[in-house]
This record gives structure tokens, sequence and C-alpha cells, in this order.
């Protein structure tokens, strides 16, 4: 096959012909498949669902406490050491939260709002034209937070290396800029790791607002799945040794580690926003679930067992991978109408097809049975700029339902380029 | 014995010194008791800690979908069945919450703060001079909310029926008036049941807010320590029959039901409430945990086996509660320096001093080494207009040092009242 580009009018004809037939008869199967969300596989629950099990009475009465009873808002110290392992950081600069990261960012940013952070001169909501930072493509979830309480996203240009950070430098001097998200590791969707050398400039970001939040969500910080752990700096301590010690707040959770939903979850921050915050988050909430705490602790240990956890999900979320890689290399790469990158951890690929594709394509693919994250999703407002940006979730579906899944997908994105082109 | 106020000086003077020698000798036994949070007792915990084990992989793989995987935001079908048999509402009535319904009721007016409730006109925040009515004495985690969001709190005196409704109905034509907190059963601390009167004025309220929230702490809905299950009435569908369909938010946890913080919550509300406030709340998480959800519809079943359960609390429960209402009976009653109700339920036994002695009682206490919940926390701002307010929480020490425990609060009582008739 020869890029569509280089084709003829006649050949693009007859290719047309030829993929419209498949899609046709894909359409005909009547599928039903979702590679919409990065859910794991129920292959991958299994594996570790022998943690339900494991928690006894006995492993409740620690040195700390009975961690079956209330208090503790910070969490079973335990957790506490449990996640500064993972994270590289100190324990006391752990808050063990519930069993969704995403609500600690949420609720962080709610805070701000009704009460402002550590440095705000006042509450959010009693400033005006409040704007965010957002490297994209991104997470839809943590667009629908800042568009919830209005706060204008910017869109920050994502590149291999991370965000553009000559872009992120200009407009942290506006002090109506009250912060940004990332994804450092296997960034969601690209799968991208930051490098060394953006990572720096983050942490020494200098931005007019004075209670500018960081939002360093290290949703996949030990999320390989080809190949061994990769290292990566610990953000709480280069943002302190940068001179901005308070503008980070890290968040982690065990969702794919061990059950999505029914895991732990944290906030790494500052001492002194660990303070200031904990202050407001006692008014919340006793504690969150410390016997889940204590069960996740009792279960992956520390890094190192987490890691050999990890393994397990590695075994099944390879080859799910390498079916959607293999497919994009036979059908896409020579067709030329698309390119994407090729993640060693995380949850997903990031497949950019040519300007003005993604959402004919994505529609298509609807139309065959199979979802997609819907196409702009992983730009604010869901509107992706070029119209090219698609996010696949290999995880979910099971490895013969996900061949013939992603085989919808290149043939309606080929469908869709041959339109464009024969138009 | 006879009255405090009925001896003549000689006679105070003597029981002065006999009491503070009484008094300095508890000081002198260096104690360390707690009897200031609502916390169960080990035993407690023990005879339900077996719900640590119960639940299997199997048992997540229900009809309604694989619940260890994320989504399902209102919560596992399963677990909305439970909550709707124990509080007698409808399954699509019941938003099931994580570890803690004080983060419900705190999330409620966090959103109703930067949003709006379902009939708001605007975000609370974008409101002035907003106020709030809070039957006295009451629970003081929800004082501490309200008093967060800056709310102002009007003390509404509590009856042995309830909440001054006469009050009540005169306060809420203002329509600065934007909710109540009320916990109608077993009430913190009086201990007391509002009466079907009381309760059928409540849901007959017509306030001038549109967006009036009446928040039903249903905390105690089964918590019965002595005797059988009281019967009470369904809160959501009095308020559907009195017109006031969207007025209510009710909550309930398992908190001490198996185990404290590490249970699951509630929140039950209208269908049309439900549709709003789970738009707002899908943007903060994908689901509460629905494992541990699942855990508890396992080790609970329904209605009538969570009741089971309960009784193994009460077994333990019953003799706190009568060993402080026996010594109140010996030591106080007599002396004629406070009253009390005796609860049938619930975690607190509320006494009255006669005014003036409620502060320098608890100061009393501590210094002996006995902990109770701070004179006032009871009432908005902890400011206790009688200084009269006890509550105390006989749940958390073993029955000896209870006993102990009881004993320094009854002699600190009758201390402070002797210093105050003899000043």
């Amino acid at each position: 096959m020869k890029p569509y580009r280089d084709m003829t009018p006649e050949e693009r004809q007859h290719e047309y012909a030829a993929v419209k037939a498949h899609y046709d008869e894909l359409k005909s199967l009547n599928l039903k498949l979702d590679m919409s969300r990065g859910k794991p596989g129920r292959d991958q629950l299994d594996k570790v669902s022998d943690i339900l099990t494991v928690l006894t009475r006995d492993d409740c009465l620690t040195a700390d406490g009975d961690m079956r009873n209330y208090g503790v808002l910070a969490g079973a110290p335990a957790a506490q050491r449990l996640w500064a392992d993972i994270l590289g950081c100190r324990p006391e600069e752990v808050f063990v939260g519930g069993n969704a990261s995403l609500q600690l960012m949420y609720d962080l940013i709610a805070k701000a709002w009704s009460f402002g952070l550590l440095h705000s001169e006042k509450p959010w909501c009693r400033e005006e034209g409040l704007k965010w930072l957002c490297p994209a493509p991104g997470y839809d979830r943590h667009f629908a937070i800042t568009e919830l309480f209005g706060i204008e996203m910017i869109t920050v240009k994502m590149t291999p290396e991370g965000p553009d950070m000559d872009a992120v430098e200009e407009l942290i001097k506006d002090p109506k800029v009250k912060g940004m998200w990332t994804v450092p590791k296997y960034s969601n969707p690209d799968g991208i790791i930051y490098s060394d050398e953006v990572i720096r400039r983050i942490a020494n970001m200098k931005p007019a607002a004075p209670d500018f939040a960081l939002m360093w969500d290290n949703a996949y910080v030990i999320h390989e799945f080809d190949g061994d752990y990769v290292p990566f700096p610990d953000i709480i301590s280069l943002c302190r040794e940068a001179g901005n010690p308070d503008m980070v707040y890290e968040f982690a959770s065990t969702s794919k580690v061990t059950l999505p939903g029914a895991g732990i979850s944290c906030m790494a921050a500052s001492v002194d926003n660990q303070k200031y915050l904990q202050k407001l988050i006692g008014v919340q909430v006793i504690s969150y679930d410390k016997v889940n705490q204590m069960r996740h602790v009792k279960y992956l240990q520390n890094k190192e067992h987490a890691l050999e956890i990890m393994k397990r999900h590695a075994e099944v979320l390879k080859p799910h991978f390498d079916a959607v890689l293999k497919a994009l290399e036979a059908e896409i790469r020579p067709a030329g109408i698309g390119h994407w990158e090729t993640p060693k951890g995380g949850y997903f690929i990031s497949l950019y097809t040519l300007p003005g594709l993604a959402k004919r394509t994505v529609a298509l693919t609807k139309e065959a049975g199979v979802i997609l994250t819907g196409a702009g999703a992983t730009f604010p407002y869901g509107k992706d700029p070029e119209d090219s940006n698609i996010r696949i979730a290999p995880s979910l579906p099971p490895t013969a339902e996900l061949e013939q899944a992603i085989e919808v997908l290149c043939t309606a994105l080929k469908l869709a380029a041959l339109e464009q082109l024969n138009a």
C-alpha cells in the first residue's frame, strides 16, 4: 500500500471501495465493544482479587492505634509510609484519601473556591476571570473539574517531552492563572514521560499568582506494562529545593494497582499545605477508610512488592497494547494518515489522525458498534483545534474483541481519510 | 443527701470539704480516660470484625455488573436496595457514598455554595447574609460545617419532642434561612426521638427560600441499645406527600453498625434532586467504593439482619449506659444539680447541669484526667447560652474505666455546684 495522499484519484477510488466494503462487513457483525475508558479488564481484576480477604482484625491493631475506629485524619500512618515509599516523599507530606484521587483533586479546587489555598488572598469564588493551564491532549476528567467551576481553561501544547514550557512560563506571568493540570508519567493520553528538563522547569516556575496550584496527577507512577520500573523524581522535594514548597499538590491512587474505585488514594504536599488543608478537611470527614488503607498496606507492603504486583497487570496489559500497536503499524502507518507514541506504561495510546478526521472516525467507529472516547474529549471544552486526537483505551476488551475493535477503528479512520481526500 | 440548694451554708461547707477530698483523691489516680466522642469500644468492633473477610470475588460479579470495576456513580444497586430497606424509601432515591455520611453532608452544602441546589437562583456564595437553623444542643460536627462556610447559625431550642417548631415555622419565613440540621432519631446528644407531630410539621414546612435544605441526619436509624427497634417514618415520602419533595436530604451510615470510618454511607433524596446532584457529583468521583458496598450488602443482608447485628452492639452498649445513668441517679439527682433524658438508642447522654456549671465541670473533669466533649460544643459557635449542657459518650471506655470516669464527672459537677453556691 502507498500513502493515501500519494495515490492517484483512481487508486483512491479503488481503495475507498475496498475499505467501504470491509467497513460494511464489520458493521454487519453488530459488535458491541467499548474502548472508551481506561478500565482494567476482568483478567486483571482476578489477578488482584485476593486482596479482598487478606485483612484480619489483628492487622488493624497497630502501634499507631486501632485502625478500625474513628480518628487519624491524615490516614493510617502505615499507609502514609507506603505512599511515601512509592512517591519518594516524606510520610508527613502524605494525606491518605478514599477510593478516588479524582475526589481529592476536585476537593482541593473546591476548597480553593470556597476558602482559598494557603497563600490565597481570598477565596477563588471572590475573584473574577480565573484561568487554568491545560496541557492537551490531557485527561478529560481534569478538564471537567475546572470547567465546572467556570475557570477559563487555556490549552498548552503537549510535546513528546511534556507541556510546552516556553508557553507555560509566559502564561504564568498572568496572576489570574491559578494552576495547571499535569499527568507527568505516562501522561493521559499520550503515554509519554515528562523529561527531566521539563520537570526541572516546572518545579522552578515563578507564577504571578501566589496561590498557583500545580496539580501533579501521578496516576501511573508504578504503571509500567512494558519493561522495568522507570525511576521518577519526587516533585515535592524538587519544588521545595526550587523555593516553591507550597506550589505543588501530588495525587496518586491504587485504582489500577488493586481494584478500580475500591483502592486508596493520596495527596502529597508540603507540611505547611497539609496543616492548612487538614484543618479544612477535618470539617468534612473524620478520616477516610483506614481499614481499606490497612488492607492495602498488608497487600502491597512497600514499593518493591507493589511493583511485583504491577507485573501481574503488565502480563495482561502488554498483549492488549501490542494488538493495538500492531494493527496501527499494519493499517495506518502505510496509509500515512496518523501517528502515535509507543507507551511503555499507563493506559492509553494517543492516535493523531491527519487534521479533521478524529470526529468522523469516532462516529464511524461508533456506527460499527465500537465505543471510543469522544473525539475532542482530551481537550478543554471538548474542542480539539485540529480535530485529530483519538484516545485508545485497550485494557478493557478481551484480546479477541480488542482485535476486532481496533480493526473497526483502523477501517473507520481509513474510510474517513479517503472521504476527505476524495471530497 | 438533700438538694444542695436546700442545705445550710454549714452543711454546704461540710459537703464541699468531703467532695473536694474525694475529687483530690480521684485526681491523684492520674487517670487518662476519654468520654469525648461517640466512638464504639473495642468489644463492639470485635463483634463485627468478621465483616473483614466475608466478601469474595464472586460476590462482586452481580447481575448489575462487576462491582470491582469503575462506574455506577450512584453506587452498587444492591447497596441502594439495602439502604432503601433500612430507611423505608425507594432505591432510586438513594445515592450510596463512601465511609462517611459527614462527607456527603459537607459536600451537599459545598455544592450549594459553589453551584446552588436544584431550586437555587444562584450559588450560595453569590448571596449575602445566609442563615441556618440549628436545633441545640446538637451535633458539633454539623455546626462546624455551616460555621466554616460563614453561614449564620440560629439556635433553636430543643424540646423532648424535637425542635421547637413554633420557632422554626416563624424563622423560615426569612428567605435568607437556607436550611436546618436535624438528628431525628436518638438525637445527638439528647437521645430523644422526634415526635410524629414534630415530624409532620417539619415535612410540611413552607420555607421562603426555594432551596431550603432540610438536613435529616438519620445517624441512629437502627441504633437501639435498649429494647426493640422503634419504627420511624420515611421523611422522603412525608416531604413528597406534603408537596415538598425536593426540600429534604437524608443521611445515614454504617459507621456504628459495622466499623467506624470503614463503613458505607448514603444520601436519600427525591429523584429530581438525585438527577441534579449526581450530575455534579459525577465530576468529583466515578463512584464511591462499590466493593465495600458489596461487603456490607453481604454482611448486613437487609434491615432485619442488620437489626440482628445491632443487638451485638446493644449487648455491649447497654451496660455502659446503665453505669452512667446509675451514677447520675445516685450522685446528681439527690443533689438536685442536673437533669437528663434516658435514651434507648444512640450514643449519648445529655446532662443538663444547673446554669453556669458546664464549663467548670468539664474543666475539673479534665484536670482529673477524664476528657469530655468540650462544654458548649453542642451549641452553634460553641456557646451554650446557659452553660449547662454536657454531652456524655459512654461507649468507648471499658466498663471499669467508665465507672471511674463517671465518678470523676459526678464529683466534678458536685464540686462546681458547691463552688457556685458557696461563692
